[in-house]
């Protein structure tokens, strides 16, 4: 276990928000760094230091109050990471993963070369590789390497020109994948402990809506046989990813009911918000688990559920109506995160859904949302 | 339901900050009034007034800030709360309940005179009411009729001259108890939303040790009849205590299997932090959802459970030990409340133990217990 009480959380949004309130019942003290003054985080009684989130010195005095260092976001600086581990603050995971995670086109290329089966993909430096890849690949979707979440990085342009890609991703760095037609997106949280020890949560669905996660389905509707494929492969996945924390393994089931694994995320996910109301322990506390040297706790999922994702509506102030009609309903937990103003598709909360069945959670879950407005 | 989102709160102990933990998931801001800097609940997210319990100008400051004022301990001043109250700031529960239960004998006077069972009781005025109670209640306890708490304020003495009550408790006015030999310790939490609707939890086993609350055993092992007359009871009693909140209904199960309150806290309690992890409604959630005017939430059991608090067993700094001993059993749940420092016998945290059965969650919370140190 770490020497000191001290976790630090480079992100102070809804995931470092929820890493405080697992983190806080089990005596930990916590500082994140992040720009929004008054961050979600520093509401659940996270110590902010208002900093952007590549700012050195900001990640270098998180490193000075902090036993440890983890992140509740991909898209922050390595070097910065290395620096503060050299200067010896323990940082978990290991920011080398990060650094695999996230360069998209470095990520696929490591899961490949070690059998992890994902969708066929080729670099796109120049021109010519363009040809190639449509060549090889028939139809392509277009990503850039670096940055894209929620969709946004991610084009599919039928047929694309090289001056297409340039129009729509100016000079950044992109690859082609193969499109997979899919039955569903599925999902697996994962943590390794600081000991090697690997656990897998149940494998969940995951429904977007524009490229945002709108839905998760747990555990996912799919046959015994997909589930347990999915969670061998987020276990092997995590086998060869280096570092101790919870990992999300993003995978589609195509429509020849194969499993590629799509994305990794080197963090806690949208995908185990349930997990607080329907697991053991929760993906928030596994992680403060893992990163601190603690032991792993149970994955067991006690009860099926539905997430689903409070998303802004309009832009303005955050007026939140229907939540007596939503406490209404049998077993709703909404978490709302804090966030201030409301932006269209911001995630301001969440919804989570308990039922004797997913089915009965998902009506449930959609009659919930309908209630409420933010 | 309030107009705003902002809950005041009396104390911001450990009740405080559950209370908060349990608020800003549905959206809600939080401020207490309490005289320790950085109290537990601060910690947890809740702005602080740093001031006494009994700060008329702390209260009418967090009034002012306030949608609805409630508290997490009842040695508060009920004048104080009807002022904020008669201001135009909403208060639950009603203060005038509060004052009924401030005093043990107005309270017992209170149940007794609404047929609620109670052990039989007599007013101590004067040395004459020492010989008629002895002479009508047998053997008796004496207990101050205000501010007593963990056992602070009873006195058993033997055969005492009225001496030796005022040798004891000085002016503090006292009344006494028939002492009745009891098999167990209940508890049940109820709660009323502003509706007037009532809902009940699972009757509990309290175990106390020095008169201070050791253990929780949920679902209470004891008859089903005896589990449905003490759920009775504290409906029963809900509905004579006005405003809205959550209540603990102390009783004994007496060695004649009679049921009789003990005591009524008008604040969630001791004897329901298991409901956190083992209820779909924990009752912080429920309090919060009650004083705010929202509908109450299932007290559904998911599972049994054992509560064992985590007192101080020295004084001085707090280094935490054994925790990784902990987290390595079975479906423990630490909640550690950020006190410093620790005291012999201050309530710096609780575990809350899931098992199959309360008697195997009961072994597993000992063994829990005694790997940790603090």
């Amino acid at each position: 276990m770490i020497e000191g009480n001290h976790i630090g959380i480079v992100g102070g949004g809804q995931l470092g928000r929820m890493l405080t309130e697992a983190a806080k019942p089990l005596g930990f003290e916590v500082t994140v760094v992040d720009p929004t003054p008054n961050c979600p985080a520093s509401q659940a009684g996270a110590e902010q230091i208002q900093a952007g989130l590549k700012d050195l010195q900001a990640v270098k005095d998180l490193a000075g109050v902090s036993d440890v260092i983890t992140w509740e976001i991909e898209h922050i600086d390595v070097d910065t990471l290395r620096a503060a581990q050299e200067s010896g603050t323990l940082v978990e995971p290991d920011p080398e993963t990060l650094g695999t995670i996230q360069d998209k086109l470095t990520q696929k290329q490591f899961l490949s070369r070690r059998g992890i089966p994902v969708a066929s993909f080729m670099a796109l430096d120049k021109k010519a590789d363009l040809h190639s890849a449509q060549t090889e690949l028939g139809d392509i979707i277009i990503k850039t390497r670096f940055g894209g979440y929620d969709g946004r990085g991610n084009a599919v342009i039928t047929q694309p020109s090289w001056q297409d890609i340039q129009d729509r991703f100016g000079d950044a760095p992109v690859y082609a994948e193969k499109i997979v037609p899919f039955q569903k997106e599925l999902a697996v949280i994962s943590a390794r402990d600081r000991a090697g020890n690997i656990v897998t949560y149940p494998v969940v669905e995951t429904v977007h809506r524009n490229n945002i996660c709108h839905m998760v389905l747990a555990p996912a509707p799919i046959p015994v046989e997909h589930q347990k494929a999915a969670e061998e492969i987020a276990q092997e996945t995590l086998r060869e990813l280096g570092g101790a924390g919870v990992f999300a393994i993003e995978m589609f089931l195509t429509e020849n009911d194969e499993l590629l694994v799509n994305e990794i995320a080197p963090r806690v996910h949208n995908s185990g918000h349930h997990t607080i109301e329907a697991n053991v322990t929760s993906q928030f506390e596994q992680h403060i688990r893992a990163v601190s040297g603690l032991p792993l706790g149970s994955t067991d999922m006690l009860r099926p559920s539905v997430m689903i994702n409070i998303l802004g509506e309009r832009n303005g102030e955050v007026t939140l109506r229907g939540l007596e009609r939503v406490l209404a309903l049998p077993e709703v937990h909404p978490h709302l995160y804090g966030k201030a103003p409301t932006k269209i598709e911001r995630k301001m909360g969440h919804l989570t859904v308990i039922a004797r069945t997913v089915e009965e959670a998902k009506i449930l879950a959609e009659k919930a949302r309908k209630e409420l407005s933010i």
